[in-house]
């Protein structure tokens, strides 16, 4: 059965969502679930997300952080992440280096700096759930906190809402 | 690299996690991230959960509904979702059918009442990110709702757990 819920069917075919790139060179984005775009109500005050992402091959999304947790799941490809676990108080500081592949996940804590990438030779294909909120974008690993830029609104709030939320500081 | 982060390693290997089936038969499931279970923080009060489920050919999910948002992507296999969109006020009623596939994602609304099954041939994988709250099972679509099962605390609540929490009814 093929009815609409909320104006879009309830069943979708995910090769056939739009898809976006948010500006990231060799990324490819679908929202699957979102709190705003597709009315998930119980979460609207949180952000809650649920994106298919991939990155082309040698790709690598910016170093940033979040203040929200992000779990991961890669369905295909392998790739490296970058993490800061014990951040410089002034600068993310030299990442933890760890190798992501299919069929494994994982949890970026809040405000942990990360990067993931993917290697020369193949995608990497991941899924990402997370309550979006604050993101800070770093030039590299040495930039200082107080002068990662803030990305707020981005993409889909520029999309839904009309007056810009409040922004917050480091 | 290989850290431990909260008792964890950060990047786990899917295939080697805990799997349960909450006496489900032909259910298999694991979780990939737990409000409780791996501390995500800003959701502790929420309940959000990041599962990964096999049904294996034939098997079908309770028909239950919760007071919560659930999105799903369907990994590999086919199967059904039957789903009341216009409940009868006293039980389920007749529920629409609508066929899920490899690559579809769906989101199913607070409190519909719904199944899941696969066919008889294969098997049905797909990944879950929701919510969880309360949950209640119903034997058929036409069991009143004041009759309706409420299952909790479950699995994982009895783990974490010390108190259960007040009950809701219908």
């Amino acid at each position: 059965m093929w009815i609409m819920i909320k104006g879009f069917p309830l069943v979708r075919n995910v090769s056939k969502l739009p898809q976006g790139s948010f500006r990231i060179p060799g990324l490819s984005h679908s929202t699957l679930a979102g709190s705003v775009l597709h009315g998930m109500k119980e979460a609207r005050h949180y952000f809650v997300e649920v994106w298919l992402q991939t990155l082309a091959p040698g790709a690598r999304t910016p170093i940033h952080r979040h203040s929200c947790e992000e779990a991961f799941l890669v369905l295909k490809g392998s790739g490296t992440l970058y993490l800061t676990t014990n951040m410089h108080p002034e600068f993310p500081g030299n990442p933890h280096e760890f190798r992501i592949f299919s069929n494994s996940t994982f949890l970026v804590p809040i405000d942990d700096v990360h990067q993931a990438n993917s290697p020369l030779y193949s995608p990497l294909f991941f899924i990402l759930f997370l309550f979006f909120w604050r993101r800070f974008t770093y030039d590299d690993w040495f930039m200082p906190h107080t002068a990662a830029k803030l990305l707020f609104p981005i993409f889909w709030d520029a999309v839904c809402y009309q007056t810009p939320l409040e922004r917050d500081e480091l």
